[in-house]
């Protein structure tokens, strides 16, 4: 295999009451990437179509975790990647986390797999570490695994992959206005009061339990954010209205993606989660605001390989 | 059936990373009860062996969840309780907690079962709430329902069954010192890092997730307090000593029980927690410091009928 073309899902971190630990993919929206053997050792970004990004392979997402891989390989061999761009950069729901992921993902399958998917986690994490700061694996686990992921712990690394039910799927708006990841952790308190702290984790084990059973009403009941929703919340226009049209149009919770702006709600069933993405398409139609609407299941793979 | 002979169990609460939230029950650690329909209107309390309590039924735990539950039945029925206790008050693994909940299972089951034992939840609260003020459910909930209990929510109360797997033991050692509940609380601090409090959600997630999946190591790389343990731990003699010795004789995890002094150890299999509890002796007959040991598997079912 000399090539390969990959998807690389969009995704939801920061879900709720699981704020920097619980995130899930998505399926339907990504973006796409072209990855290919050259004879030319390193890495090199050949082209980006649908936003403006670096293509200098050490300011590229993409190009650093591709690096790091290589690098942990001790590998001299050589790769083209172009970028297709479909998820807007500052979305809230894992642009830098999807190239990221994708370069990773298909550099291993063109080298014949000498990694498991799970043991690439780090080296996409050196791509968000470029993005924002923070070497993060909120959205490049969800990115790379699929479905529900807990990072239950940084040092040492631990990953877990959460079962979840086949129904659930996500409704995700996406407002048009910028709000840096700088800003949004900047409303954050460096304290919480233990009484939120612990309704916040009962709420958690309760959310876990519900996927594994996939209990939908427990899976509701759970998706709450004492801590982190009511300070960024405001930050981010029709907020209250939006969550509280989801949920009257049947949705299991409604919160955050990533840092905002976008907003998800999840919801039993392709029909409700539709019928939430209209309700919300009014809410904002009427705000006169633009926006991007995206409806998708829980996508249970992660990265996919679409060509080799 | 005009009498009942119930065995109440002690329990574990505050799990580690589950402060507040998660508990489990023991098997072969507990008070026995007698519960006799009388014609007298009322709950009298007519016998307490093996512990100095209160027999006025208003002053009683198993008497106050008694009215309860007889109240909200609206019922003039008549009981007498014996108590046989083998907890000791002030252990810290739910001494009151089986006085409640045996106390309404009983009479729930002399009347021929009214309510499911999970609605029995709320009247056994109100024998915590005479023994501590506070109205928790912490151990009421896994004493009368058995295996792991999560208290999602108190408003409205969500308990929330926790599947476990069945090699699953605990050793719990309770150094004779008097430990208050109220001077356990106060050590606590009203607000905690919001680095820490992650860390917490994070281990609790991957807990719930390693009892749904079986995975003991997941369970034990899960059983971390970051918040609460290091604030209590000190007030309790040799605890981390006790603890590295549990670790080191192969336990999953180790922690305080309750708001202590008892420590509980999880292991898989009984032989290990045997191996425990041995090690743990030793150190505390080291110390020259007095204790109770037990040793028991997770006891999947709660409150059990010895006799009808």
């Amino acid at each position: 295999m000399n090539e390969i073309k990959i998807f690389c899902p969009a995704t939801i971190a920061n879900l709720s009451c699981g704020f920097d630990v619980l995130g899930l993919c998505l399926d339907n929206v990504g973006d796409e990437m072209i990855i290919k053997k050259s004879a030319l050792k390193g890495v090199r970004i050949t082209k980006i179509v649908g936003a403006n990004l670096p293509l200098e392979t050490e300011k590229n997402v993409a190009g650093v975790a591709a690096l790091a891989l290589l690098k942990a390989l001790n590998s001299d061999a050589g790769f083209e990647i172009e970028i297709y761009k479909k998820i807007q950069a500052g979305s809230g729901i894992g642009s830098s986390a999807a190239s990221s992921a994708g370069a990773v993902f298909g550099i291993n399958e063109l080298l014949g797999r000498p990694f498991a998917t799970k043991d690439l986690v780090p080296f996409a994490m050196q791509g968000e570490k470029l993005a924002c700061g923070n070497a993060h694996a909120d959205n490049v686990a969800p990115a790379l695994l699929g479905g529900f992921t807990l990072v239950r712990s940084y040092a040492p690394l631990d990953i877990i992959q959460i079962e979840s039910p086949s129904e659930l799927y996500a409704t995700v708006v996406h407002p048009q206005i910028e709000l840096k990841t700088a800003d949004a952790r900047s409303v954050l308190k460096q304290n919480v009061s233990l009484q939120k702290a612990i309704i916040q984790w009962g709420n958690l084990g309760g959310l876990i339990a519900g996927l594994y059973t996939k209990d939908y009403h427990l899976i509701g009941r759970s998706l709450h954010d004492e801590i982190v929703e009511p300070l960024r919340s405001v930050l981010i226009p029709g907020f209250d209205v939006i969550k509280q049209t989801a949920l009257e149009n049947g949705a299991l919770g409604s919160g955050i993606s990533g840092s905002g702006p976008s907003i998800f709600a999840l919801s039993k069933g392709k029909t409700t989660a539709y019928k939430i993405a209209k309700a919300m398409s009014e809410v904002y139609d009427q705000m006169q605001l633009p926006y991007e609407m995206h409806v998708s299941r829980v996508n249970p793979d992660g990265v996919r390989i679409i060509e080799n």
